[in-house]
């Protein structure tokens, strides 16, 4: 049991180390050279071209105005001062509505936390009988604060059964208020914003190999034949996953020629060379510049001749099309209902818009796809419950004697003192960290086996996925001793009424570790998030290696996104904890809010300075967090119960049962009030757009606005010349589809759009 | 443990009962004046409008042909004769899916009877060490046959699991099958039939109140708006309740009414007379036909008042309205889109078949709803586990010295031992025989409490409370003793690894109780079914006191229908019985193919001669039951695995718990696959059938097709000049809604459908 003192070590040690963060960020981001690492949205939104705008504009790549320091903290008014509507036009609804869910935190909590502390935490402190025999102790132990210092069958847990009974219809009633809120938003964003090509669009899945017909020619049978009147036309979809790899390594060797070339000229003198082996560790030694050259020329003979195949072979075109529609009615008529009598072929689902599909899936053949669902869920349970297994064995590998036996050389070192206790310190935890890093991609890579077809859609499976990953490792592990595997056995060899008791009564004994880690992972955490020290040196080494032309540097600029994969389950774990602990540890609450806010900040500053969203899926993450909060409910409500039930106040059983009822009740009312929102798109809205838009831009043409929306990206790599190649060979190839009969560069309003129709 | 020999003789008194129930309806089929209760589906299609059809002709009531009794099972190869294709056209699609249950039980389980007893039933009999000490012991007693007889960590098990995958591969090859077979049964059907009028109308439910417009004047300027150029008209819905419930009872009266003009008819010179007080039993004596007839008018001014109060109150118009549109098209893109931003107004849903629309939850306020289902699952939930309270405390009442308090004049009859034994094993059990008989009554209660608009829906519903119930108290109960709540007590301080091992060591030992519970609820409850018994005696009951014309007789005929809310749980806990004695006590089997036989040749022969289907809901009932099916397989398999548990098999856990991850698999694949075909209506198909009609009958009016098919049948119940005015009045309160100019009868090729635009 740590002490308050021991807690107000450690919040000072990560307040420093939250402000080491801060000073560092606030001395880089003065620094001209490193506005492209700390305001790169400001470039892509072009409203700065260059570095030069900055507080004092004396050097251009450095800046050394003393007095600047001292205002280290003068981001944070900036950084409130966009107003919501503002900033969604500057950064898109996901973002803000992703703020929302730290403003939502502060809502639920700030009360909450008052209360607790002015009502809980005195009858907490009141009730222990050591209160009186040992003073000091209560202020030496977070304990006392807690419900583990009241009497077992004490009328005081009447006030926390009512405060649990006041969190929970208070913290519905903000959630309701707020799904209602974001609801809204999201429709409004969809009915105020431009004319999107993905309101138009819709995909169709596992369209059906019709014998003597092409895909392009089935697509559009079927279609004019059931959508009459509303049918526009279509883009087949080419699998280029080999094409676009073929892309990436071109890519790679540009950048190498870019870097010697760039050696050479800083050192004319000396022509760089490189070993043609493996890695250019070994082999002949040759002219760096004329190997990548030559291996570039190589590989655009490949790339010619993979586009032929894509363009000629019919087996290229995918099952998979995107087929546009009249009016936004059409296209919401045609997602939302049921194409064929087999319904598995012709699967109709809106299209994400172009830059949120996730190409390399759509050639997935759709009969593998439960097969794919059921391995990964299978794998993720044996991730989530024995990821231990496998770590523990490398552990027991990388320890002091296998290094010796595996280096020899290092014994002198090794069995140096304090060399040998830090690299036993170090060592074991090195494979659970390596592991940890990489544990988000490798659940990302999870999700995209699983072949969802947008990239929202496979944040949003990846954050589930870490959302478990969490709640089993961080949340329980912390609380039960001993690992995943182990408490899974216990707990399915013990009666279901055991569990939440098991691990209701270890919950208050926990409190100081989770302020520990709150301190930790949230405050320091989030520190470190503003500094982007990763981004920063990537950026440093490209401008140093690769950068030639102002353009170059332009594509060195990573300004990132909001990483939802993994933001979203650790705000949900906080949830969770404030959630458990507003009852059990009041006292936890406070640490919470400090994180709330500051993390507010920071990420308000972030995505008005730094992000670039990649997609917009206008907040389709919503009712998932909404859903993860009220798992928090139950889960502290069951704990709560279980807690109680050791301290023998067994009558208060029947109140507690009903919580979680109400709850679930008020879920389902949630979802079937607010949740058609996120999945379908109304007809009503729908055809309001369309008329209005009839009615302001009678002679618009949509044919043409739609024409190559969903063209593959990879095609757009061509020069323009290439392209009118490319799109005269889809022409001949497949009749039927959509193709433009004139060579020209892709902003959409010159183009026309032929439509031959079937023979 | 019931001895085999035990089972012969149950076995025996079960033959002998059950072929006294078909000698019975042999003898009673015969006279022609059972006929009405034996064949009145024959009446009701017109193929015979008067009882004189029939084997012999030479008496017109009663038949005393004696050579035909010898031939008491003949109904059953005429049961075979009618084909599948005729017995649908004959009875519908629903009647034909249900037969098909049987035959899937037939199919399923045969192979797996002969497999399980060619295989099982060996290796289980040579497992025993009995065996060979006590011969004489393995004939006597069940329990050698089954799986407790192989000794524990025998390798022998692996036959039973390999058996075990094979049954699961084996149903679930069938069940795939065959709903693969229903859902184009389904869609073929709805394909091949006429035109319904249900085809083309959606169910719109809450309905906003727009200030200054009525509820039919939102409507139509809604579906103009949304659905331009498919909406055609709508009907408005009158919350009638009240007025059926005076109808109803304006019924009862005629009914008395008749009763008595009869019994004076017959006995001229007296008149009858009754008191006027409550029941008849007090007050004054007056002339009952002048007391009924006076009753009546009464009664009709009040009905002529509530008519003109349901057509000038707008509020007797319920937010709920029968939208109708010009196409099949038109109609399933209503019926699967969002209509409005707020996902909880303009709810639409197909609209069940004019028959099958249950009126009086119409006017249920949408609200409402979640709160009402709320209630009646935690009420389902009570009555399942804790029903045994209440009945215990009547029990408690009902015993003879309560008895002899409340009538002491009884004590020298109840005092006789033969009449006192007979009450003590009689009164003990007569409350809980009368919760039997009223819970399907209960249930369908709770259903339509629950708010479910159509009747086929009502009954699903039923069928699913009821199959909850049987599976805790019939399966569960009679497996562990105790009642069920004490059940569900255990179940919560065990653990969950502890249910499937405390409820799977006590399966092999009650294979004798089932044995004797399939003979007695199964073959013989059959053979009663063939019998009708009850409508028998109300028929005649009819007959005698209240028929007065041909047409009277034909309202007494009560052809009933295939009662699904209790059938088709009962068939599901047939199946579960199978699917888990499959591997422990293969001996159950035939017993149950037996009754699977048996019951299809009843059902089939009842379908044909018998039941009237109230409605068609084109066997909606067949994804719930493929889901309980499933469900019993995982069930088998989680008994299975507990079993195997206690006999130290432990290394046979993972291949076990394989099987229920693959069955579960398998159900999420069959539920992609063919669900929609149950839930949603194709576009394709809808397409092809519109095209189809327009072609065929060019000149169709389908607004005069459609006009009040979706009438309150309340309304149809007056003569033709009412409806008239009826509808007239409609017209001038509600000048939008749909109206009908002419007076004229109800079939609808003559109507003339008037349409008043939006002002």
């Amino acid at each position: 049991m740590a002490s308050l003192g021991d807690i107000g070590v450690s919040a000072f040690i990560n307040i420093v180390g939250a402000l080491g963060f801060l000073l560092a960020f606030a001395f880089l981001r003065l620094h001209p050279i490193n506005h492209r690492v700390y305001f790169p949205k400001w470039y892509i939104n072009g409203q700065r071209s260059s570095p030069s705008r900055g507080p004092s504009t004396h050097n251009k790549y450095l800046n050394f105005n003393a007095r600047i320091y001292l205002t280290f903290l003068n981001w944070m008014p900036k950084a409130l001062r966009m107003s919501e509507s503002d900033l969604i036009d500057h950064a898109g609804l996901d973002s803000a509505v992703f703020l929302r869910i730290y403003l939502l935190g502060l809502k639920i909590f700030v009360p909450i936390t008052i209360l607790a502390i002015l009502v809980l935490v005195p009858i907490n402190v009141s009730g222990g009988t050591l209160f009186f025999l040992q003073k000091e102790l209560v202020v030496s132990d977070i304990d006392k604060l807690s419900i583990s210092n009241i009497r077992p069958k004490s009328q005081k847990f009447w006030f926390h059964i009512s405060m649990a009974y006041a969190f929970t219809i208070w913290t519905c009633f903000m959630l309701y208020k707020e799904y209602g809120q974001v609801a809204f938003m999201r429709l409004h964003f969809l009915a105020s914003q431009r004319r999107r090509v993905d309101q138009f669009t819709v995909v169709v899945r596992n369209v059906p190999h019709v014998h003597g017909h092409s895909i392009s020619e089935s697509v559009d049978h079927f279609f004019q034949a059931n959508h009459p009147g509303h049918y526009l036309g279509h883009q087949a979809v080419y699998n280029a996953n080999k094409f676009a790899k073929l892309i990436r390594q071109r890519e790679r060797l540009q950048n190498w020629l870019d870097y010697n070339q760039l050696k050479f000229e800083r050192n004319p003198d000396k022509r760089p060379t490189r070993k043609t082996g493996f890695l250019g560790l070994w082999g002949t030694k040759v002219d760096s510049i004329d190997f990548y050259k030559e291996k570039i020329k190589e590989l655009e003979k490949r790339i010619a001749s993979e586009r032929q195949k894509i363009l000629n072979d019919t087996k290229s075109v995918t099952r998979v099309a995107f087929v546009s529609f009249d009016s936004r009615w059409g296209a919401a008529v045609c997602a939302q209902t049921q194409q064929s009598k087999n319904p598995t072929l012709w699967l109709t689902n809106w299209a994400p818009e172009p830059r949120d599909v996730y190409w390399r899936n759509l050639a997935i053949p759709f009969v593998s796809l439960s097969i794919r669902k059921l391995i990964i869920s299978v794998v993720v349970f044996a991730l989530v419950f024995f990821y231990m297994i496998p770590i523990a064995f490398v552990q027991s590998l990388a320890n002091l004697e296998g290094l010796e036996k595996v280096a020899p050389f290092l014994r002198p070192v090794i069995e140096l003192k304090v060399i040998k206790s830090f690299l036993q310190g170090f060592l074991p935890g090195l494979a659970l960290k390596i592991f940890m890093y990489f544990l988000p991609a490798l659940l990302l890579l999870m999700s995209k086996i699983e072949g969802y077809i947008s990239i929202s859609e496979l944040e949003r499976r990846t954050a589930a996925k870490y959302y478990y990953f969490m709640l089993v490792n961080v949340f329980l592990g912390s609380i039960v001793t001993g690992t995943a595997f182990e408490q899974l056995h216990s707990f399915l060899h013990q009666s279901p009424t055991q569990i939440p008791r098991t691990i209701g009564v270890s919950i208050p004994m926990k409190a100081t570790f989770f302020i520990t880690y709150i301190m930790v992972d949230g405050w320091a955490g989030i520190a470190s998030e503003i500094l982007r020290l990763k981004p920063l040196i990537i950026f440093h080494l490209k401008n140093m290696f690769l950068v030639k032309t102002e353009r170059d540097r332009e594509k060195a600029m990573d300004p990132g996104s909001v990483d939802f994969a993994e933001t979203l389950p650790t705000l949900q774990l906080y949830f969770l904890l404030a959630i458990v602990y507003a009852v059990v540890t009041p006292i936890l609450l406070p640490f919470i809010l400090v994180f709330f806010g500051f993390a507010y900040f920071v990420y308000r500053h972030q995505i008005i300075n730094v992000y670039n969203q990649e997609y917009e899926s206008v907040a389709a993450f919503w009712p998932h967090v909404h859903t993860r909060i009220i798992a928090s409910l139950l889960i502290s409500q069951l704990l709560l119960l279980g807690l109680l039930s050791t301290k023998k106040a067994a009558n208060s059983t029947p109140l507690l049962v009903a919580l979680p009822i109400l709850t679930i009740w008020f879920h389902k009312y949630c979802r079937s009030r607010f949740e058609p929102a996120f999945r379908k798109y109304p007809l009503e809205e729908a055809m309001a757009k369309d008329t209005m838009e009839r009615a302001s831009e009678p002679n618009l043409n949509l044919k043409a606005y739609l024409a190559d929306a969903y063209l593959h990206p990879i095609f757009r790599s061509f020069d323009d010349l290439e392209m009118g190649e490319v799109r005269l060979d889809k022409n001949q190839s497949h009749i039927t589809s959509p193709s433009i009969s004139e060579v020209s560069s892709h902003s959409p309003p010159h183009y026309v759009y032929h439509y031959e129709a079937e023979p």
